[in-house]
């Protein structure tokens, strides 16, 4: 069995979403699985100075006629959340507090789909209770355990270069954002 | 005759390198031409808070792995250039300061293969002289109207919400990135 690929995102990110939505099917084809990683855009941006799309002056409009026309060219739900972004510490508490593979994926899918096609602020804690509890998850958001482990997993992924979202790694080669798929793709059939 | 696609593009931009080997081919598929519009992006980075890639942490290293393997993915000639990126003024004014379409476009595609391909430094003033004088042309990148003139040509792009290179308009729908040309080609069918 080949090593899994790591998938890393932040929950209110857009492109991270779209992404979520293909990973699967895409690493399944090459007999791969995906890790998945959520991780904070936020802790991100203190390492290279960046900052919410939304907020940059004619970066940010041209970003979400773009997040609306990706998801069409490609056929994915998608109705632009307000507000956006949101702080995603609690979906990723939650998350990290899961031990089951299968609980973390179920959970992850339903937390896009809550904000990214449902229009529900999943930066709210008590949102992301009532996701998980719709799954009959019962995440831990509060324990110092679950936010030190979060911490640990976010810092890690900055450790590992990870600066965007989505963000993949394959047997070591990183790939920025979902319109590097193609060459996802070809890596997984034959690095070039 | 439909309306020609507006290319804008900074000549120290690989990313702008790349779709400037495509762009006409793929309006040519579309009964369309193309405006090859220079702009220099250190101005548009005013606008935006931007900064040129190699300089952010983390996003510069990446950048440097991504240009070569989408380079090679595209089978397009690329050597990394150094002194990277170089002030593109000079390849600027040089490239507005001619009145003929072609005599523009031969210029523009030799100043790209010297910096992207033959390893010449475009942000020697020098260098850009020689290179159009080997095409037979006699830019003028000195005098007040041709630096008035790429001014106003630089402004303008901005004016249009130009923040990075390559952008592409289309009938009044912005593209940023050669990763976007996959739209531009269905958006050329049909807008959708």
């Amino acid at each position: 069995m080949k090593a899994p690929i790591d998938f890393y995102f932040d929950f209110s990110s857009p492109y991270g979403y779209l992404a979520s939505t293909r990973i699967d099917a895409l690493a399944a084809r090459h007999g791969r699985k995906v890790n998945w990683r959520p991780m904070l855009l936020g802790v991100a941006f203190k390492a290279t100075g960046g900052a919410p799309l939304p907020s940059i002056p004619l970066k940010g409009e041209y970003s979400r006629r773009d997040f609306l026309r990706s998801a069409r060219f490609h056929g994915i739900p998608y109705n632009p959340p307000d507000p956006f972004p949101v702080s995603t510490v609690a979906a990723c508490r939650a998350f990290y507090s899961l031990d089951d593979t299968d609980a973390r994926l179920n959970l992850a899918r339903a937390l896009f789909k809550a904000y990214f096609v449902d229009g529900v602020n999943i930066g709210e804690p008590g949102n992301v209770s009532k996701i998980a509890g719709g799954l009959g998850l019962q995440p831990d958001m509060e324990s110092q355990a679950v936010k030190d482990r979060t911490r640990a997993e976010v810092d890690a992924a900055i450790a590992k270069g990870v600066f965007g979202s989505p963000y993949i790694i394959v047997d070591g080669e990183p790939f920025w954002g979902f319109d590097r798929f193609e060459q996802i793709e070809r890596w997984l059939r034959e690095p070039f």
